[in-house]
């Protein structure tokens, strides 16, 4: 794949990141007009067709999260309870908790914390349900739970071909506090659908399974009252929105080198990379300063991966990439391959997969043209319970 | 290779991480009497032989390095400024600061911060000497720094068989607020040497490479007042310690299944693991609550791999484990191979590496027979400027 962007330059250092290279490193940096553009082309992509739930497990970060309402986000989508309980303490709900929580101890603490309707669960198993009903019965409020489907991750959801799904809608409403909100889908498998066409073909066959699912319930006498689906991939790449009701992409804030391996972004489009310094340099390698503890491990997104590397390291005036082959936990080893990068000298890391890189991160630092750096926490970092 | 460790059982969580199956999850759990066990034989390994200085990178926890002090440690190793503040603040120095600083500025906010003698510094370039001249004359403290040794690994040091490292010493003695501490290498190769003959072989080449740099210096008039070696890998497996002073290991207190690919350890002697609950399953996988948020993406240590899967989930009663063949952030996918695991089963997941664990858990839970669990914070995680 060629190194140019749409711009014509492949990564124009003196437009992109404004200030990267002055800043104390390594530091997670973000553009601020890429976001800005990310934001405002999804809102555009989705408006008056289906209403925009953001996933939130990119950024973690409510100034991130108060961008995507300010640009007509309808709600947002959690993966973890403590994510949920920072947008709704920040009152940007409601959150679609799109996790199937099996502890009724966990969503009891959650729905006593939290406002009435503010939440919706899903549940892909009798045992998710049951521990949903008895959760929202001991603290008496009452919750909307979506039934997961299976489009074709083959990770969370139930057989769309089967009655799964019909026996789970009867049980939520059989539940003195649980209403049954509709099927929720993630076509996550697109990241490994190669490029824009192969991506079309997994988003036609989730909306296709999803309406067949919803007709048969309906015949069943279940109505579906929303149909939730949605990746970056499969929203980018867009194959209509017949039949859905809301979406919830998550990447698209930010994008990263797998969207652009996918076609779905150009460089132009990646609006998170990694301030860093060449610390040391041999007749095969510069080394940055910045590793596996700040750019993750990933190759890609759910282990799909175009790459046996882990981003592309742009130093100014540079007119193509320098590849991040290996990593330790604070070091990159950048394969020199007869260029030079003295010590010293700043790099702007972009990443395989920018959602671990937030996360890692202790906060983020917001580069704009003529405006001084911002930073911005990540609210919500935590993964473990130790923390929470 | 047989799942059999020496116990004779390949995992046996009646005894091992006593209460594993009890607590809120995901959590980063750690065996205590595991880690007493391997804190104990290094410093037996060490004693009497050369000063121990564990690498903090590993754990980040005061408690952890508190037992290795107890344990006989004569200082710490770090990678970065926060973690040798969090040592330094704890009066556990001195601090080896095992990581090229090319920043004046960082340099000195870091001695200012600490007592003089406390800090021992390392380069590996004129630019690095320069960096630390500025910064410890600014701040006014003399600080000792070490010249970085390549043995193999090529990442960061200087060619062996060069003067280079001649040049650095009188360029550190020379400045009026440095003074030449000796020479330190870290061996990081070894974790691709397969098996420990072949880690054998690398850490005599690294003794044999510093020993005669040593007296190449001596014969030039520099007298190298400590050589400083080490990593996990090269103590356990063990070729001896002619002519060193210090060794910095930092796994050893943890390890992982890199250590028991490596023939290093078994798998009782991994002290840290994840606890996880069974959240779904279809026909092919079961989906563990956790993913690479919690367990990284990390196959190996700087890049090297024996596997291309994510860690081993043990279910209580199985002989074998479940194969982690895929992660998303939040998700394991366990693959099931004609076996079932039931929604809600507690899983124990040993991962690969255990350094990057530890980095992203919100603490860690200490898990003892007979003892209620104890929170271990992690007390400098953050590897990103913003939260330093």
């Amino acid at each position: 794949m060629s190194s140019l962007s749409k711009s014509g330059h492949p990564l124009d250092l003196s437009r992109r990141f404004p200030g990267f290279d002055a800043c104390p490193t390594p530091q997670v940096v973000v553009d601020a007009e890429a976001l800005a553009g990310n934001i405002a082309r999804m809102a555009q992509i989705t408006h008056g067709k289906a209403a925009l739930h953001p996933h939130v497990k990119t950024h973690k970060s409510l100034a991130v999260a108060a961008m995507q309402r300010e640009a007509g986000a309808a709600g947002f989508t959690t993966a973890r309870a403590n994510e949920a309980e920072m947008i709704l303490r920040a009152g940007l709900g409601p959150v679609t908790l799109a996790y199937p929580m099996i502890e009724p101890a966990e969503a009891r603490r959650l729905l006593e914390r939290v406002g009435e309707g503010e939440l919706r669960f899903i549940a892909d198993s009798p045992q998710g349900v049951s521990a949903l009903a008895r959760a929202a019965a001991d603290a008496g409020r009452r919750t909307k739970v979506f039934v997961k489907v299976d489009v074709g991750l083959h990770r969370c959801g139930v057989d769309p071909h089967s009655e799964a799904a019909h026996a789970l809608a009867r049980q939520i409403d059989d539940a003195s506090h649980l209403f049954f909100a509709g099927l929720l889908s993630h076509a996550g498998h697109a990241y490994g659908a190669g490029d824009p066409d192969g991506i079309r073909v997994v988003a036609r066959q989730e909306l296709a399974l999803m309406a067949k699912l919803r007709d048969s319930l309906r015949r069943a006498g279940i109505e579906v009252p929303i149909i939730s689906v949605g990746s970056t991939p499969t929203l980018i790449a867009n194959a209509g929105f017949d039949g859905v009701d809301e979406v919830r992409p998550g990447n698209y804030a930010f994008l990263d080198l797998t969207a652009v391996r996918l076609g779905i972004a150009t460089r132009d489009d990646v609006a998170l990379g990694i301030a860093a310094r060449i610390v040391s340099a041999n007749g095969t390698y510069a080394i940055a300063g910045v590793g596996s503890k700040t750019l993750s491990s990933d190759l890609g997104a759910h282990g799909t991966s175009g790459t046996s590397s882990y981003g592309e390291a742009w130093a100014g005036g540079e007119e193509t990439p320098f590849t991040v082959e290996k990593l330790s936990e604070e070091h990159a080893f950048l394969r020199l391959a007869g260029r030079s990068l003295p010590i010293g000298t700043p790099v702007l890391i972009l990443p395989n997969h920018s959602c671990p890189v937030a996360n890692l991160s202790g906060g983020l630092l917001l580069l704009a043209r003529d405006e001084p750096p911002r930073h911005l926490s990540i609210d919500a970092r935590s993964n473990s319970v130790g923390q929470a």
